[in-house]
Formats: structure tokens, C-alpha cells, sequence
């Protein structure tokens, strides 16, 4: 009877680790999901700012919107790297686990080139604000650069 | 001498027709990518607060985030459907040019529940929240249905 009970106990235990790694890798495929979605958001805004500078499409109003809208996201952006979300289809490097300092950094980049753009839009020059897309677009490409991995 | 001159009359019309066709293809390639930058922003936060909803991934605190980035979008959205823009690579379909009233009902439709989410996330109930997601989910499908070519 002791050893039908701890073999009993075993297969449970079995299937209760199972259960949790079903249910880690299901939070993994989420979290890496939720990060690209915030990442295509994050696309959408800076392509639409740079057809606008280009003077190629939108309006020059829609500028605020966008930048506001990417302040939000650089600061969303500090929580969708959590541990053990570099499993499965992604592009995010394990580096970015390995130096967490280095990706800290990186990230703090993006937030304060994209609040100095929420900033600069309510000044309202044209000059200035491309200058400083250009310094937010320096900082996502810093990133990608270290922690992505290229197509 | 005069007909000589009629013929350079005639030749700078031809080339300032063409210039500004050239112009006016320039400018249209432009909107539709402006608008396809808006649409993939518009995805992106729409994808990111479904697998929040979900309990798959990211953080209910940035629901709000998200949420305003939607009505500063739907906003944007006003402005993002300029006439001759349906030529090019696009799946906006002529019947927005067509039927201007039955298209800024579906356009108002989408800011009206933008507008109503901020509210709803200010108050936190998520109950509340993910049933006004679903609203405002039903005016993307209502606009695209009638509007935007299938794939």
C-alpha cells in the first residue's frame, strides 16, 4: 500500500509539473505576444511621425498624438521583458537577461529621448522636434542593435 | 514667332501637368502609408489590451495607456481618408468616397468608443473595461466589413 501511495503521489507530482510547465510556457507565448503588439504600436507611431516630417502624409497636428502615445509606450516598454519571456518565437536576445544593466540602460534611453519629444511637440517647432525624432530613433536603434537579432 | 511660342506654351502646360501628377501620386503614396502607419499603431494597442484581457500577458496597469493612445488615434482617424487617396497600394475601398455620411457614421463610431474607454479605464472595473473593449472592437469590425477590401 506505501508503494501504490508514493507512486501514487509521483505521478501526481508529475502531472502537477506538467501542469505548471504547461501553464509557464502559455505565459511565456503571451508575455512575448503582448511585447509585439506593443512593438508593431510602437512602429505604427514612429513610421507615421516620419511620413509626417517628410511632409509626405497626415498633418503636422497629429505630431503630439504620436509622441504622447510613444511615451506611453517606452514606459510600458520597462515591463515586457520579464525573465524567461526569451522562449519561443522571438527576437529578443538572452543578452538582454545576461546584462540586465546594459538593457537598463537602453531601455531608460527610449523613455527620456520619447518624453523630451512629448516636450518638444508642445513647443511647437518643426525643427526641433525632427532633431529630436531623430535622437528617439537613435535610441530604438541602439537597442535593436545589441538585443534584437537581426532578420 | 507666335506659333513658336504657342508650341512652348503647350510643352511647359504638358510639363506642369506632369509635375503635378507626379505631385499628386507623390502625395497620395504618402497618405496611404501615413494611414497604414495609423492602422498598424491602432493593431498594435488593440492586440496589446486583448492579451492583457486574456490574462495571457503584460499588465492591467497599462490598460489606460493603451486606451488613450486608442482615442488619440480614432481622432487621427478623422483625417486619414483624404479624397484621391484610394489609388496605390491600398485595401480602403471607394465606397468611403462614395457614401461620405455612412463612412463618417462608422468613423465617429470608432471615436465615440475610444472616447467611452478612457472613461471606462479611469473608473478600473475590468469587468466594465473589457466589455467596453468588445464595443469598441465591434466598430473596427463594422468600418472594415463595409469599407476596407478583404485579403
Amino acid at each position: 500500500m506505501k508503494g501504490y501511495i508514493r507512486g501514487l503521489a509521483a505521478a501526481l507530482a508529475v502531472v502537477a509539473a506538467l501542469g505548471l510547465a504547461g501553464q509557464a510556457s502559455a505565459d511565456t507565448d503571451g508575455e512575448i505576444k503582448y511585447r509585439q503588439s506593443v512593438m508593431k504600436a510602437v512602429g505604427g507611431h514612429m513610421g507615421a511621425m516620419a511620413t509626417i516630417l517628410k511632409g509626405k502624409g497626415g498633418s503636422k497636428e497629429n505630431l503630439a498624438g504620436h509622441a504622447h502615445a510613444m511615451a506611453e509606450l517606452s514606459k510600458i516598454a520597462g515591463g515586457i521583458f520579464p525573465e524567461d519571456s526569451d522562449f519561443g518565437e522571438t527576437r529578443a536576445l538572452p543578452v538582454i537577461w545576461e546584462k540586465p544593466v546594459e538593457f537598463k540602460q537602453a531601455l531608460t534611453a527610449f523613455q527620456t529621448e520619447a518624453a523630451k519629444l512629448v516636450q518638444v511637440a508642445k513647443g511647437g517647432d518643426m525643427n526641433a522636434f525632427g532633431a529630436q525624432f531623430k535622437n528617439l530613433g537613435g535610441a530604438c536603434g541602439g537597442c535593436h542593435k545589441k538585443f534584437r537579432e537581426k532578420k
